[in-house]
């Protein structure tokens, strides 16, 4: 796989965008639903045989024409972001629940639910799982509030177990220094009880200051 | 779906496991090189649809006969573990790389690939997923080291991005204070060269020592 560093700029419109968040989209969730199944099925060996050679099939005619590499990350008029092969927000990516993370008075949050995909401990989402939409969240919180950037530091506490099934998670910026964003937000229950904390720094590198001015 | 928090007994032979992850695990390899396909396709509409529609089929094949819930974590003779929905490691869940992780006098390492799936800022690996992978690393060092427990704690130093491709991590307990273990983890590109630092401290919860003890 050819490693794609690098922004790319994108041209499509608005309704070819609409288009493919709900073909490729869909196929992306259907595909979801076969991780789930896959994990959870006791079919006997001769089904799972069956099935593995179809998925293999299926896999070949999406590569007829496929990119060269990973998604990547396309930037559109006025700094829209197209990063569908993202692992947490990816609505082309199965491996993304995906989350859907929406601002409010300078502030992201979202809800969304973790299955049998997402397990650690017996019944419970796995901690590096936490850690990795909190990451995401925490992300996105920067720049909702103008400090666009990588994760510098990361720190989680892990307050009690996190249940498979409905959640939510938000996060705020707390503090800017420099180029640093210090960054809060937590995952919690649906009635809002906290499961784990963070805090992130996020910082925007040099190269990558560089290519969001010029798209 | 029904959370089942606790450990379950598992009483499958050794030719059993051997026969049941080849399968499952091969059918969800293959479910891996489908989640990667749909990521990076470029495919027609039409074609996007039809494999769709093949999908849903083949999941609800498998969900004809299927558990009421997540796989859960198994704890066989001699406290072997069959974590096979696991996020990170599970042979069944094709959002698992899954890493093999080896014990090596005392320290705990993988080697493993991260394509398209595991994406965050173009052509790198998304920082959460880094912390994903590090987090059942340092579980497993623990673990490794007498210490077995969850998270409690974990700190993350991201010292440059992280490409997606070839990878490898190890970890090692640092020390232990009472119920604690602190252990201390990386990622590395193949040369190993340090991309992510992590730290974090593993407690094992009372109702867990209580559950492992019975089996």
């Amino acid at each position: 796989m050819t490693a794609t560093t690098g922004f790319a700029r994108d041209d499509q419109s608005e309704e070819e965008l609409r288009r493919e968040a709900e073909v490729a989209g869909g196929l992306a969730g259907a595909v979801r639903g076969l991780v789930d199944a896959v994990i959870r099925t006791e079919a006997d060996e001769a089904e799972l045989d069956d099935v593995r050679r179809q998925v293999d099939a299926l896999a070949e005619r999406l590569r007829a024409r496929q990119l060269p590499g990973p998604y990547g990350v396309r930037i559109g008029d006025g700094g829209r972001i197209r990063n569908w092969g993202n692992a947490v927000v990816g609505v082309r990516n199965a491996v993304a629940p995906p989350l859907v993370i929406e601002r409010v008075e300078g502030r992201v949050r979202s809800e969304f639910a973790l299955g049998a995909a997402y397990e650690g401990p017996p019944g419970l989402v796995h901690g590096g799982v936490c850690a990795l939409v909190l990451d995401q969240i925490l992300g996105e919180a920067a720049t909702a509030g103008g400090h666009p950037g990588m994760t510098g530091t990361l720190t989680l506490r892990y307050r009690r177990p996190t249940a498979l099934g409905e959640l939510c998670a938000e996060a705020e910026i707390d503090r800017v220094e420099g180029v640093k964003a210090i960054v809060r937000g937590r995952l919690m229950t649906p009635d809002r009880e906290p499961t784990v904390e963070a805090e992130g720094i996020f910082i925007l590198p040099r190269w990558a200051r560089g290519q969001l001015a010029a798209t």
